[in-house]
């Protein structure tokens, strides 16, 4: 498979739009109860929030959460739009604790919220939204729904904690790389899905296809994710790149890199992707590594292999424009690489 | 109302252990969930969590819950031990967060996890037994429990965030503190007696009555804890004496002797709680001054006000042992200054 059979830029690049053209009237419910609902007499927080929450995010996880319970034929909205906006506080919690975690400086090209109210605000506020996520659920009625999402926040949590833990170690297996992006970003696209489904009383069947699109969609983004923050395939250094490198994570395409260089290459990784031993000018050389060993390409293989599964699992259900909507998503999502 | 007046040391020394007896089958159940649901691929999660749970707490909150729930009748108790322990998990995560957010080194007489493990890891692990916790509620199949736990934990973010925004403020009005001690101390007691009850199927005149038992027991426990950090009464400088007076915490005693004080003493008050002006010499003179102006002695007048509210909730209720034991516990709590 070549890059450029699989690529329709056409139709992909307004694959996002046309879901959220789609779904407009459902957005509008989402973002308004993501503002009032973090709402609080103590003003850091819908300040805090407010900043991170219309910070330019996609929220992609909201709707792909609204066009799977629509999918699924939901009459009753107003519970998904509780649902969308939980899942979208449980990703805002995850991003201001992980600033903190990864001592980000930047997040969605702004300031990390935790440079300007500190880090005690950050990981207080996320945790006022997570909890908030979960009063939210409550209101949609359905004890599954809750099931879902806090064992998905579970499997976040060790994701991130393994993650921690594997700092350093250069010649993490992939398979273990893999485990981690699907702990701690592919869990949530799955239960975004499988609980827009449950949401909206799908049954059995659409209810785990729609599980595995989620799932195999958030793979896919966490692999183009990674492999974008070494420039891709065309290796344009913007304001995006590098924040991987500087924070010393070992991603896919750094073990694929590492793995097919010489002893030289290795000893550059190691030197490189240690906090004590980096220097700015490394970020060069390391994009170099991994377009000349083809290890971005390759990551970008792989995410396409994920989102094959994450289509054909959309093939068994009934034809809708939700349905082709989602496939095209799952297009976008490899294809917002070039 | 004076000291003596008002202690029973024979009863209520006591009164922990009288609970604790009354509930042992209870309470084995909660611990043994408290280990089997910190299990986790990811060793430093079981390590991390398994350090903090077992490191002496008194298990204070899930105690609560059982005997709020024997206390009106339950007999299916499994659901009540999967909430007993969702509720300490829901305080071992903010104790966590708060280790990070205080900056403290020490927790519970041991070193805090974050000195072991690190920030992150202690941000992270928090956020993996607050996601547990609310499976654990799931399996209690009861919505309004996760309803009230979800509330206190939101309330809990805003209480701390509110400290947090407080910092420095030395003229704090005492309306404020007790606003800051009800949501970060007192929410998680009302719902820990709120929800034993809803779990035990209670009416909703005992739900109201273990609500304001819990409630104000918990302000009681803190504004007891608040006045203890500075030796109460005593005045024996122990190693639990002072992390608050480090920390710049602004907590009652400190208002109110700041507030009886002459312009030395509130030019005292002012550079000895800022973290740049402090020196570690300056805990003596702050504990001297919290006794002579009668702080110490009116934090714990002020604690033994809400515990008579507590007992008096209590008195509206059928007559049972665990009546009787949550009431001794009430005693205790202010008590155990003594």
């Amino acid at each position: 498979m070549t890059l450029e059979a699989n690529t329709k830029p056409a139709k992909t690049a307004g694959a996002f739009q046309t879901l959220s053209n789609l779904l407009s009237e459902d957005v509008a419910a989402v973002e308004a109860l993501l503002e009032s609902r973090s709402a609080s007499p103590v003003s850091v927080i819908p300040n805090l929030s407010g900043y991170i929450v219309s910070a330019g995010g996609k929220r992609l996880r909201p709707l792909i959460t609204l066009a799977v319970a629509r999918a699924c034929g939901a009459t009753d909205m107003e519970p998904v739009h509780c649902l969308a906006t939980a899942v979208e506080f449980i990703h805002t919690a995850t991003l201001l604790h992980d600033d903190v975690v990864d001592e980000s400086d930047l997040r969605r090209g702004k300031q990390a919220a935790k440079n300007i109210w500190g880090n005690s605000a950050s990981i207080l506020v996320g945790d006022f939204l997570f909890a908030r996520a979960f009063t939210l659920m409550v209101e949609t009625g359905r004890l599954p729904v809750l099931d879902i999402l806090s064992n998905a926040s579970t499997v976040i949590a060790e994701g991130e904690v393994h993650q921690l833990a594997v700092q350093g170690r250069l010649d993490l297996p992939t398979e273990d790389y893999l485990s981690i992006i699907e702990a701690k970003t592919a869990a949530l696209f799955e239960a975004a899905a499988r609980s827009g489904a449950v949401c909206a009383d799908a049954d059995d069947d659409a209810i785990a296809a729609f599980a595995t699109y989620g799932k195999n969609l958030g793979l896919a983004f966490q692999l183009v994710d990674d492999a974008l923050d070494y420039g891709g395939t065309t290796a344009v250094i913007g304001k995006s790149v590098g924040d991987d490198f500087r924070e010393c994570k070992i991603t896919l395409p750094v073990v694929i890199a590492r793995r097919r260089g010489n002893a030289e290459d290795k000893a550059f990784w190691d030197r490189a992707l240690n906090p004590d031993t980096q220097k700015d000018e490394d970020l060069t050389h390391a994009i170099h590594l991994i377009r000349s060993t083809g290890a971005a390409e390759d990551t970008f293989a792989e995410a396409r292999s994920y989102i094959a599964i994450a289509k054909k699992a959309m093939k068994a259900l009934p034809p809708s424009e939700f349905i082709d909507a989602l496939a095209d998503l799952a297009d976008f999502c490899v294809e917002r690489a070039y």
